[in-house]
C-alpha cells in the first residue's frame, strides 16, 4: 500500500528515495570492460546495461519481468473541444485493452512483457482546469497511490502507459507550468486535431494557468491542478518503481510531463529513469531536453498507450543479455 | 544450390529478382487504416508493417522466425597494419559464437532469432588487395554461393552480419570504388585504431584502387578486387534472400557496403532491405545517404556480427505484431 496520504506526505516519500548501488555499478564496470568486444562498441546497450545494473543492484542485471501499466483516466477539459476523438473513447480503448486488440496488447506480447490496464473512475471526469482545479488533493493522492500499488511484485522493469481523451492538452499545461514558456510551445496534434483544435488546445492551457494561479510554483500542485488521473498515476508508478529499484522507461509526452512533476518536486527523482521513444508530439523534444533525457527510440509514433517505450524494452533486453550473457576475453580465449 | 557459378551469371540472376507484392501492400494499407489508432501514429512502425507485407507477400506479416546468418572470412590486407586487433582474432571469434559466448549470441536469443555461423576459408586469407585482385572470380563465386545458400527455408526475416580481422578497411575500399570520393572519407576507426593506425587504412584504400583499376567500374569487379569473403557473402546472403522474398535488415558499415555493391549492379535489388542501426563508425552515414536508407536505430553501437541489425528485429516484429494483431474500430466497438 502506498506509503502517503497528501501530497505533503508523497513529496517527503520522494525525497528520501533509495539512489543508485555504486558498487554493483562499479562491479558491472569490471565485467563489461572484459567481454569478448572493442571498448564501448555496444554504445548505448553499455550505457543501459550500467543503468540497469546500478539500479537493480547487479552486476548482471536482466529484463526477465518487463511490467507495462497502463492508466485510463477522463479529463474535463474535453468540453473545450481539444481533441479529434469523443471522450467515450477512453471507455472503449480500455475495452480493447482488455480484449487485447489495441496496439499495446501486440507490443507487449512482441516484447515479452505483462500489461497490467488500470481505469480510475472513468464515469468521473477531473474538473475542467481552465475553470479551477482539475482534482482535490483526495483524488491527486488517490490517483498517484493507485500508480504506486499498480507496481507489481516481480517486476524488473517498468513502462508507464496512458489513455484519456484530452490528455494531451493537460499534459501540455502541466509542461508549461512546470518549465514556463508560451502555451503554444507546449500544444501539438495529439490524435490528430486541425489548427483550429490547436488554437483551443493553448487557449485551454492559457486558461487553466490562469486558473490555476498557483500552479506555477509548486510541481504537485500543478500536478494536482492541471493533471488528470492517469498522469498522476503514472507519476505514482514512476515513483513506487524507485522505492522498489525498479528501472523505468518513460513513454511519450505525456508520460514524460507526468515524470517531469517528480524530478520538479525532488530534483534526481528520475535518475532510474530513461526514456524509450521520442515522441511525434512535437512539444516531447522540449521536455526531454529540459529533463536532460535521451531517448532511446525515435520511431515517429504518437499513440500513448506506453506504446513508444514498449518497443524500447527490447533494446533495454538486448543490454542486459549482452552484460549478463556474454563470455569474458579470458573465459573464451580470444586476444585482447 | 546458388542458381549461378560467375559473376556474369550472378548479375542476370540479380536483375531477375521479384518485386514487392503490391496487391499484399494494397490489403495491408486498407488493414492498417482500420486498426484501432490515430491514423500514422505507429510511425515507422506501420512504414516496416507495409514492407514486410509487401515482401512477405501477405497482409499480415509476422517475424516469427528471422535468421541472423554471420560470416566469417580473413583478410591478407591485414599485413598492412590496418587493425587493432591481430588476424588469428577472426578464427578465436567463430569459436565464441560458436560457444555462444559473444554478443551476437546474446542478441539473438534476446531477439528470437536462429544464428547461423558461416567460416569462409578462414585458413586462406584473401589476397592482399594493395598487390592486386583480393580474389579470383572463383573464389568470389564461391563467397557469393555460400551466402545464397546460407538462408535458410522458412526464415521470415534475415540479418547478415560478419567478423573479419581488416574488414573495415576492406569495406572503405569498397565504398571508394562504388561512390568514389576520397579513401579518407571512407576509413573510419574500426574495433578501435589510433590516428598512425587511420593513416595506414586510408593507404592500403588508396593502393588498392591503385592495384585495381577495374574496380572503379564495375560493382561486383570491386566486390572481387577489394572485398573479403565474409562480404562477398553477405552480398549473396541477401540476393538470396530477396530471391524467396525475405526481406533483409541491413547491420553497419561493412554489411551496407556488401549491400552497395548489389544496388550498385542492379539498382533496385535492395528494395527489400532496411538499414538496421547506424553505426559509429563515421562512413556509415554517408554509405546509408547514398543508398537513401533510414536507419532504424542509432544506439551507438560498431561491433558487427550483425549486432545492430539484430537489435532492430524486435523494432520489426512490434511493426508485424500490430499490423497483423490490432484490432479494427469496428472490431472494437471503438468510436473512429
Amino acid at each position: 500500500m502506498a506509503p502517503f496520504s497528501t501530497l505533503a506526505r508523497f513529496r517527503e516519500v520522494l525525497a528520501a528515495a533509495p539512489g543508485p548501488d555504486a558498487a554493483a555499478r562499479a562491479q558491472a564496470e569490471a565485467r563489461n570492460d572484459r567481454l569478448t568486444k572493442p571498448p564501448r562498441s555496444l554504445g548505448r546497450l553499455e550505457d543501459l546495461a550500467l543503468w540497469l545494473a546500478e539500479w537493480q543492484g547487479t552486476a548482471r542485471p536482466h529484463v526477465d519481468h518487463p511490467q507495462i501499466a497502463v492508466f485510463a483516466g477522463n479529463h474535463g477539459v474535453t468540453a473545450r473541444g481539444v481533441s479529434a476523438f469523443p471522450a467515450e473513447v477512453t471507455v472503449q480503448m480500455v475495452a480493447n485493452f482488455e480484449a487485447g486488440g489495441a496496439a499495446i496488447n501486440q507490443l507487449a506480447r512482441a516484447a515479452g512483457a505483462r500489461l497490467t490496464v488500470h481505469s480510475l473512475d472513468l464515469d468521473r471526469p477531473t474538473a475542467d482546469f481552465t475553470q479551477g482545479p482539475a482534482m482535490t488533493e483526495a483524488e491527486c493522492v488517490a490517483a498517484l497511490a493507485a500508480g504506486w500499488d499498480a507496481v507489481e511484485a516481480g517486476s524488473d522493469l517498468l513502462v508507464p502507459g496512458e489513455m484519456g481523451i484530452g490528455n494531451t492538452t493537460s499534459a501540455a499545461a502541466l509542461a508549461c507550468a512546470l518549465f514556463g514558456g508560451d502555451a503554444r510551445d507546449w500544444v501539438g496534434r495529439g490524435t490528430g486535431v486541425d489548427e483550429a483544435g490547436l488554437a483551443r488546445k493553448a487557449e485551454a492551457v492559457e486558461a487553466g494557468l490562469r486558473a490555476n494561479p498557483g500552479a506555477r510554483g509548486d510541481a504537485l500542485e500543478a500536478l494536482r491542478c492541471l493533471g488528470g488521473r492517469e498522469i498522476a498515476a503514472m507519476a505514482g508508478a514512476v515513483a513506487g518503481a524507485r522505492a522498489r529499484r525498479v528501472p523505468v522507461i518513460l513513454d511519450g509526452f505525456i508520460c514524460t510531463a507526468a515524470a517531469a512533476v517528480l524530478e520538479r518536486a525532488v530534483p534526481g527523482a528520475l535518475d532510474h529513469a530513461q526514456a524509450g521513444h521520442q515522441s511525434a508530439e512535437a512539444a516531447h523534444r522540449a521536455l526531454l531536453q529540459r529533463l536532460e533525457l535521451d531517448p532511446i527510440l525515435t520511431l515517429g509514433m504518437r499513440l500513448g498507450e506506453g506504446s513508444g517505450a514498449a518497443v524500447a524494452i527490447a533494446v533495454a533486453r538486448a543490454a542486459a543479455a549482452c552484460q549478463s550473457g556474454m563470455a569474458s576475453f579470458d573465459e573464451a580465449g580470444v586476444t585482447g
